[in-house]
């Protein structure tokens, strides 16, 4: 998408040699006008696929998730990163391990919310080792919800993360793909 | 707001007296419908206040601002609940009180996001005993920005959080406001 790749050129800040901030419109300070761009692009490549709800974790992937999720017409619902050790049995739950804070985060979803008729798109700002993606669509599979497809802003495209979530099947839709970074150039794919 | 007033008294449950649960539409599963009509509500109510930025607190506020914003046709910054101890100089930090979890949180937002000329709308989904937007208003403060209100989702008027941030000048506009749920009877004021 032209518009999300010219605005990672202007105001994307490469940090040592591969950490792209980003957080001046994408992921701190948010661009709302950005993210409805990003919806109705989303919307247009999953035309017909039913979807009928959009899952995403805390905290960076919940105001794309929600502008986006007003061109489908669908409610949102987001991971938690529980903040107990307590995880009751009316949660689905994942482990999720954590590179920007080291660790592993515990993640929940209400069982309430994620149905076996349920066809979801998983929304998120980055991918890169697919940790966290990896993570929603274990909880769609606990829940027995169809996974129709992923809808990425910024995928890290030299870091194993998409190519290993493509390989199970899952249709990835990364709106800017970077090829390289490398001493502070960004290079889309 | 009559549709929020009504969704709260359909879809709310009430739990151990004091407790609103509505995250089946709020703040766990979200209808965003819902928040474009309360955006509407807020862009209606601070028409001509020249907001210039929405500032709001990871999780549950993220998705409400963003949607929000987009009928005000401004940026959105969130403060973040850091996860290191290491807080550094580039940032604004308070510490906010956490009730649901106990202890202190570590709420952060970068210094280049809060600009002294920024004439900023705090938003949340819940308003109680106003330890959250206690922190927002202290973190604008610190930037020097101007706060020309609060819009909040819920706000249970039997805690003394409305009434003390309202006591220190700050115009708070609240959709809902909860004056009794004793006995699982939910009472608007």
């Amino acid at each position: 998408m032209k518009e999300l790749e010219e605005r990672i050129r202007r105001d994307g800040i490469v940090e040592d040699g591969d950490v792209l901030k980003v957080d001046s419109f994408l992921n701190h300070q948010m661009d709302v006008e950005l993210f409805r761009a990003m919806g109705r692009e989303w919307a247009r490549l999953f035309a017909g696929e039913r979807i009928n709800k959009i899952l995403t974790i805390e905290a960076s992937g919940i105001g794309i998730a929600c502008v986006a999720a007003l061109e489908f017409g669908v409610p949102v619902v987001f991971a938690k990163k529980s903040r107990t050790r307590n995880i009751t049995g009316d949660v689905y739950h994942v482990q999720v391990p954590s590179f920007t804070h080291g660790g592993v985060s515990d993640v929940i979803v209400s069982k309430r919310f994620l149905l076996p008729t349920d066809r979801l798109l998983l929304i998120d700002d980055f991918l890169a080792n697919g940790a966290a993606l990896e993570g929603l669509t274990d909880l769609a599979e606990q829940a027995g919800a169809t996974v129709v497809g992923a809808g990425i802003a910024v995928e890290k495209a030299f870091q194993p993360g998409g190519e290993r979530v493509r390989a199970k099947g899952v249709r990835v839709e990364s709106l800017a793909r970077i090829k390289s970074m490398a001493s502070g150039q960004i290079e889309f794919c």
